[in-house]
């Protein structure tokens, strides 16, 4: 068989690009949801993450998958009903927001901290009540 | 009568009881890790993960595995000094005990319940203070 002489592309993306590149969409509410623009993924119709993973707000992904992974939020989301699932999001981020900013620790460091704090602030209060003569 | 006379266990096991046999020498491995039982692969000498998750405690690790997901867990003890990355285990199994208990808030809503109770203490003592004249 002949060998092509033709440059051809090592690198094939998922589509094919033997013919011209189409022209940008601006077509916004087709962009995909940032998780799957960060997972390079299709950004299906019935994608369980875009309700909660705007294209606007990518780094809102970025923190939940770093910490809990796609897969591990995908699977909560799908065991929720769609009631719950901006309100499991919304924790989500924020706790895995606190794991970055504490490795260590993470949310339960900010617990201990509270507990700490209701600890000597009843202790206060206690002491106050018994000046007072309560 | 004085129960020992030898040199204090410079570390406590998590079940101190008067009369276990010694634990086998931390480098003898002779049953996988938790975390390498359950994820069906060979515990090797250096594994991560053998020193929090011991075989005895089998739940440990299915608790943060299946909030945080192996890769993720091991990818965080790595980023740490050996040091802190008993507590960093400590830390994420309570997270993840707290997020499979519920599933919605996690750690967040114990922070969110934590900060109102403080508020509320805060106000409390503000009143109580008033009370006493200072």
């Amino acid at each position: 068989m002949e060998n092509k002489g033709e440059a051809s592309p090592s690198i094939i993306s998922a589509s094919p690009t033997s013919s011209p590149p189409p022209p940008p969409s601006p077509r916004m509410v087709l962009s995909p949801c940032a998780a799957c623009k960060i997972l390079r993924r299709r950004c299906g119709e019935n994608c369980v993450l875009a309700p909660y993973f705007p294209p606007t707000e990518p780094a809102k992904f970025t923190i939940a998958h770093r910490v809990f992974g796609a897969s591990n939020i995908i699977k909560l989301l799908q065991e929720l009903p769609e009631s719950q699932r901006a309100d499991a999001v919304n924790s989500m981020v924020y706790e895995a927001g606190a794991r970055i900013r504490d490795p260590v620790y993470g949310c339960a460091g900010a617990i201990y901290h509270l507990q700490r704090q209701v600890s000597e602030l009843q202790a206060q209060l206690a002491k106050a009540q018994v000046e007072i003569g309560y």
